[in-house]
């Protein structure tokens, strides 16, 4: 038999992921047992039902043949303004790509910036698809490690000494999993050495709409950073359009131009109306803060509730829609909380280890259930995890 | 700067790909210019209301989140069905993927089969991405020629010369551009060969319900293939849902299952409204004949109109949606005709050279355009050939 590339068989490199839980809390729900999910980065509201009409009404009005291969012009003209007024970059349609979600725009751009068994920088710790999608592009992972004592955010000695030849740098900001918003001193750090090495940036602002502390800055907007920075963006988590799959690539006029080129080649293109649909979203502007609200009041009602105990410490979540926890107090790994959390108290949250290695020990809670759940679920986390605790 | 990968700035491979006819003619329309343009493979309808009913259906029922990333459970299964109700191979949704349409089924497909380096073989003439596809892949794509004399089939011959050493072998029937269907001694030739030299058979079968002649044959059912084959297949061209960006890759269970590790890093799934739309659409009987019809209708336009002349050749459209015609008694290259054509009489087609280099001499020519129209383009392109042809 003929085998299958090396390629498509290493892409989860080894080992266990940390997603047990997630899978185990899936197969209790099946089951029939009542376990609160705070695992995944999902809204738990619907796609709005206008975002939805306007979908059906351009489909309905004849938009079900190809799209251009680039994205539908209005649309690549309004992320471009978008994203000019939100940066101060300028940036036409010539900058943009439209592409079948962020995933996939993640993808792209690694493919545009890594040759096959170039080395590429990811911060540890990271979205979970981020090892993979290096590899799905024939490039090797190598994670620049980072400490919850300083938020999470890279530190430049650790982040030169992994820069040696590599390729580019992936971050992440607003940071899932860690609810980091890196400041301006932490971009213009990672600015610098990226220039310095002549590395790529890749930088993921997905969560860019969902800030509870400070600004999101994008890296893009420093100088001299324009040429080398490819910005992954994405109608998921700002509108709840998960499930649509519509995102973008911004970037030099050259490489979005070889972007097409093999977007053609991959996808060609993003269905019309459903381009239609987020035309419509980005030019109504409730939407956004609707999206966003209810992580803002979760995130506070995380604070009061946390604030009632000393043992589960928050690493503050600056933005995006996750609250991660220190559980190091309780003497266990993340892994080890997590599992018995969903054993004793049928609450499923992901495992720190389940993002790299430097969020041992941590536990990330999605705050993505109904408020009155969300806040009776962590007060019972807080109480399982003093119990450990007296037990150590 | 930094530069961008030698992968996606040759996707093209360099040179003119002979798509200028098909730019020119879209410049001439948006100009205000009557052209009639016989170049691309899309309806001259739309997707069906009830298609698009039922994709709104589903999302305002709340499909709007993240859907499975292989696919629906309900769409693997019903593509299974239909599988193996067309092939007699017994198929489980444990060898269906869903991909964000065809073109991405065969990037992942190539993903899965070749690795950054590996030699790919495609038959000349070839679907105008192969190449890049197979570039995108990291593959080296190498052409098989075929001959008009002998309906553009594989030969033995010409396929053992090219297989040495290559990773796998891209095969499509009914074929476009030449729209050949694969006779069953020409696919055992061709699973001998593979089998043979061990490589992976990648089988685009997108126009499997467009055969006018003769059947389709899946060389996924001949004897030792289904180790070794993946089968390429969509929604567009059977249910008019090109915009849908809605296909699978078919394909042994481990081969799939390290697919679906490929998807979650690079689209992380298909909407799962559109996956309920084409549920929707394949269990509707009626829906296929419907779009398959007006292209037999016109094939029998196109013979009649062939028929009271002897210069322009067809040869034989015994599937899809096109007729390759030969003009090579005008005494010019097909993208030379071509582009008279579109300069006399406002009747764009696509040279047979936008196809490799085996079509030469030829023109394909869509019949995506009504009835009456079709048969007036082909009667002025006869005609005109003629004057060609007098003055050669």
């Amino acid at each position: 038999m003929p085998t299958l590339s090396h390629r498509i068989t290493t892409l989860n490199g080894g080992g266990s992921d940390g997603w047990d839980v997630f899978y185990r809390a899936r197969a209790m729900v099946e089951a029939g047992d009542d376990v609160i999910e705070l695992t995944i980065g999902e809204h738990d509201i619907r796609t709005d039902p206008s975002i939805l009409r306007a979908m059906y009404d351009s489909a309905v009005g004849g938009h079900t043949g190809y799209a251009s291969v680039p994205g539908v012009s209005a649309l690549r003209d309004a992320v471009a303004a978008r994203v000019t007024a939100q940066s101060g970059v300028a940036t036409t349609r010539e900058n943009v790509l439209i592409t079948p979600g962020g995933q996939a725009a993640l993808f792209a751009a690694h493919m545009a910036a890594c040759s096959p068994g170039d080395t590429t920088l990811i911060v540890d710790p990271f979205y979970a698809t981020y090892p993979g999608v290096v590899r799905s592009a024939g490039a090797v992972p190598r994670a620049v490690p980072t400490e919850a004592e300083t938020g999470f955010l890279p530190d430049r000695a650790d982040l030169e000494a992994a820069a040696n030849g590599a390729a580019s740098l992936l971050i992440n900001t607003p940071n899932n999993p860690t609810g980091a918003v890196y400041p301006r001193d932490t971009l213009e750090m990672i600015a610098d050495v990226v220039k310095t090495c002549d590395m790529w940036l890749i930088s993921d602002e997905v969560y860019d709409t969902q800030v509870w502390d400070g600004a999101h800055l994008s890296p893009r907007a420093l100088p001299g950073m324009v040429e080398r920075t490819l910005v992954i963006g994405s109608m998921s988590k700002s509108h709840a359009m998960t499930g649509s799959r519509c995102g973008w690539v911004i970037g030099p006029e050259d490489a979005i131009s070889a972007l097409v080129d093999l977007a053609t080649n991959t996808t060609y293109g993003v269905p019309g109306f459903i381009q239609d649909a987020a035309l419509f979203a980005l030019r109504n502007p409730i939407l956004e803060p609707e999206v966003a609200a209810p992580f803002l009041r979760r995130r506070e009602i995380a604070a009061r509730v946390l604030k009632g105990q000393q043992l589960v410490q928050a690493v503050p979540a600056q933005g995006a829609m996750y609250v991660m926890l220190d559980v190091r107090a309780t003497g266990l790994s993340g892994e080890a909380f997590a599992n018995a959390l969903l054993d004793a108290e049928y609450i499923a949250v992901m495992p720190g280890e389940s993002f790299g290695t430097s969020a041992a020990g941590h536990v990330r809670v999605a705050m993505t259930v109904d408020d009155a759940w969300f806040e009776d679920a962590l007060q019972r986390l807080c109480r399982f995890a003093a119990l450990l605790a007296e037990a150590v």
